[in-house]
């Protein structure tokens, strides 16, 4: 194909994760999302679950626990905050992955990061409320706050992590090749329109 | 098929139009860009070209001298200014259009009108500046301003006009049910994909 990149920026609870996963399993390529977070904290040395958070979310959402082990004496690694040495590494690690070949990287700006690539395919998937929601309750459980309130607390973030990172906004359609409304369209039709665009485009 | 109704909106250039009338062709089902604007002349009594200019461009923007001839001894349409009167007709336009049956309605916020249908697939249609620079200067040839500045006049214009009479951000992914970068994807590609979605969703 001439795409090798495909990219999937993803509201909280839309079913981009598995779309992505069904993506990268019929093509037979690699699919990087908690594979990328391993790959980062290998390189940072940082925790892995701050990468997980850290990498997605507002900067400073995280607790400071995660990363005080690491920093240096200046309290800082090579003058960046520590969500901007991961912003960094979190960038060489997706230029990286991209120079290895055909792959499918879900969330983490890699749309952004890889903008000026010609072969890469960037698509943001999103859903209704009630959509997002069933699914949320379905696949992750009840918590004591309700589907909405988790699900408007997780894309705030991603949000602000967005437009912090690449001055941009997050789910704007001109960010993307294709946005998907996966509670309309379903999530194997997803799957099919993305491939097969991603195959046919130049 | 499921969809009765295809909005699309599009970015000025980026080939939106020429999509919608093919969609509407090959499905051998009726077209509403310009159609829309004349029924809405017969319904107000306002010149076309003030329709054309004020149905999608921030309000404000159009002479007066347009629609002058048509206002009452207060000056005003039912207490309305004619931007108010022109978007209150031009709903109920494309209210009773899409009772009539399946269609293509192009821009005139038909998206946000049509937004509590279970039955509309709603559709943006983007590209990026060299594609629609390019674009506009094969069909409507050069002037005075550069293609870029065109664009970007135009696309400010329909993104104020939508914001003012919507609330709704001009362009977000979630605001449609599929977007398409037509440079990236092409128009052909763009005119069967919506065909095929709009057939399979529920």
């Amino acid at each position: 194909m001439n795409t090798k990149i495909i990219t999937i920026s993803r509201e909280f609870g839309s079913g981009g994760r598995s779309i992505g996963k069904a993506i990268a399993k019929q093509l037979d390529i690699p699919y990087y999302d908690k594979e990328l977070v391993k790959q980062v904290a290998l390189e940072t040395k940082f925790d892995e679950k701050y990468i997980e958070d850290a990498g997605e979310y507002s900067p400073g959402a995280t607790s400071l626990s995660y990363w005080l082990p690491f920093t240096g004496s200046d309290g800082f690694m090579g003058g960046l905050s520590p969500a901007s040495f991961l912003w960094v590494m979190q960038r060489k690690v997706i230029l990286d992955i991209a120079e290895k070949g055909p792959c499918v990287i879900v969330g983490r700006c890699a749309d952004f990061i890889l903008k000026d690539r010609d072969d890469c395919f960037h698509v943001f998937v999103h859903a209704d409320m009630d959509f997002k929601a069933d699914r949320i309750v379905r696949l992750y459980g009840q918590t004591e706050k309700t589907p909405e309130e988790r699900l408007s607390e997780k894309d705030k973030k991603r949000s602000i992590n967005y437009k912090h990172f690449t001055g941009r906004e997050w789910g704007k359609s001109q960010n993307y090749h294709l946005s998907l409304n996966s509670g309309k369209i379903g999530i194997d039709a997803c799957v099919e329109t993305v491939i097969r665009l991603a195959a046919e485009v130049k």
